[in-house]
């Protein structure tokens, strides 16, 4: 059994967790090892619930916050085991799952370790499945079949933001768009009617489509509309009778799922439009005072999360949340998915600030 | 061994020869059944040439007219036995071939075997394998291995027509427009470039083309130009990084397959667009005697084909050919395939008349 020694320095937990394959489905190992890595200490409470772990301290606080970060990656592209290369003006961690998310669960068994007496009560959650099908995801697991785990006043989800403090994030939905044509042999294409020429003025209406920037409790969110996937026809002798055009859509969080819905069936009117896929953004409620010690602690600028993040689930319980993590999150899923090493101790840093209320 | 008589009617025989199940590629048992039915007949020299059978009359006389049509027909639809039904004001024979192409294959046979002494020398051509890719043809085996055996001054194609003569036909073309875009999260789609919406103008010059109508050598072609399949995108979270269009063009014969491709480059100019296939249309080359006489025999006002059909093959060979024959083309390869009986005897009036010289 593979075992994790939480005495070693950042850098080389980073490469310890990475070294432990866990795509998704594949946890196991990895959440024993957590597990085994934080049984010795006395001031946290275990649970493991499949191939997720929670670590609670219980001390009475006023306040309980929760940080989250999920095992699992996407799958491995030849870039296992780790390697650490010396650049001259850093130092940086390569490998699958370096951005997404190894290092913040490194950042966060340091962290969960080493603070006996924080600030607040902290449940530590390290869960399974998040980058598969919703409906595996080990949070929402979690918050199924014991929601009492999931009470807190705040929450930081430790998703890679280049150590920087985002908030809330888009919510995304997707659409299918379909027409209806009559097949004809193509040799006498006036017995028919091309169900893919009337993708034509869908198509413009994306082309020309201004995206807007909304501005949600003082963060700026950045909205897209963009085609993702397009199909038609059956041969190529023959007038195509239908064709599909699937569109995402990625809305500020002052949007609603339904004013999101309300908006495409404006845009795209005339056209046979269903839903088929839909997630909810969320707030980035950084006007609340767990935020504001936070980003007091952090001294960021917070930013807003472009891409929808299990902060929309915390938010959907009622719990406002915010990602920081190291790790570019453009570099997630990568093949050369690397994290540098400064990102570790910023995060580190700006979470025991935090955590502790020594600045 | 199934045995075809030729001492039937025309209806009972073309009953028979679709109840010969003869999909593309098992056309052994049909060809072996037309060769053994014209064995007895000492005015014809037979050949068999794989599964096709050519039966010619060597009269001497000043000029030779060659006759064809193919044994296959396209996949079965629960559209055999072949049935005969009764209607107020036609009887009509239902199943798979009946149009596309027994008819015409009855007719041939009947009139081969009674010609004895026909005004022009007479090459009769069953073939195999003309619903399959343009290499397998039996036409162009024949017209590759025995050239010899394909000469003649003027070709009759016995294809659905609905007994009315359609002369040459367009050629036809296909072309793929591939757009390159850039991959990136659909969260973040400004990282990127989307390929499927750049699609949009080449769909909207598809919709707003207008077709030409082409008048070659008094019949007037029909052009027509049509999206065939559509597709692009990977995943429904990725900016698609290609998208491609493939295009059908359906020219008049009065256009080379290199002018059609300098037209479509033109129109498309500015995407990349690459030839998959290409085949040049025929001339209908009825101010030939032999059409003339062909056309005073059948009494029929002569029309386009706009399909593309093997009389752009034997228009290749330097032989002007027209298509002839029993059935309605736009129930070719329909699961409902039907033949009047009526065009039969039309068909066998027309071609008996115009080789007997007897109107």
């Amino acid at each position: 059994m593979t075992q994790i020694d939480l005495s070693q320095g950042l850098s080389e937990l980073t490469q310890a967790l990475i070294d432990i394959e866990s795509v998704s489905g594949n946890e196991e190992q990895i959440a024993t090892a957590v597990f085994d890595a934080l049984k010795p200490f006395e001031h946290l409470r275990l649970v493991r619930e499949g191939n997720a772990v929670i670590a609670m301290t219980n001390l009475g606080r006023a306040s309980r916050v929760l940080i989250a970060g999920h095992l699992d990656t996407v799958p491995v592209a030849g870039n296992l085991p780790s390697k650490l290369m010396h650049f001259e003006r850093e130092q940086v961690i390569f490998g699958r799952g370096a951005v997404d998310m190894k290092a913040g669960i490194a950042v966060m068994l340091k962290l969960a370790s080493e603070l006996v007496s924080p600030k607040y009560d902290i449940t530590w959650i390290f869960y399974d499945n998040e980058e598969v099908a919703s409906d595996l995801n080990g949070l929402g697991r979690i918050s199924r079949q014991h929601p009492e785990l999931l009470k807190g006043d705040f929450a930081v989800l430790c998703e890679p933001t280049s150590a920087l403090v985002e908030g809330g994030c888009n919510g995304t939905m997707r659409v299918e768009i379909t027409t209806k044509g009559k097949a004809a042999h193509s040799a006498r294409p006036w017995m028919g009617h091309n169900a893919i020429h009337d993708l034509a003025p869908a198509l413009e209406i994306l082309k020309t489509y201004e995206p807007q920037t909304i501005s949600v409790d003082g963060l700026e969110y950045r909205e897209s509309l963009n085609a993702v996937l397009v199909s038609g026809g059956v041969a190529t002798n023959v007038i195509p009778d239908q064709a599909k055009l699937t569109v995402n859509f990625r809305f500020a969080p002052s949007r609603s799922g339904a004013e999101a819905t309300a908006h495409l069936r404006e845009l795209f009117e005339g056209f046979d439009l269903s839903v088929t896929d839909l997630a909810e953004g969320a707030r980035p409620g950084l006007d609340l005072p767990q935020a504001q010690d936070f980003l007091a602690a952090t001294k960021g600028t917070p930013k807003p999360k472009y891409g929808w993040t299990d902060v929309a689930r915390f938010s959907s319980l009622g719990v406002p949340a915010v990602n920081y993590g190291p790790g570019d999150p453009n570099l997630a899923h990568a093949d050369n998915e690397n994290v540098p090493v400064g990102h570790l101790f910023d995060c580190e840093k700006g979470l025991r600030a935090w955590l502790t209320g020594l600045n």
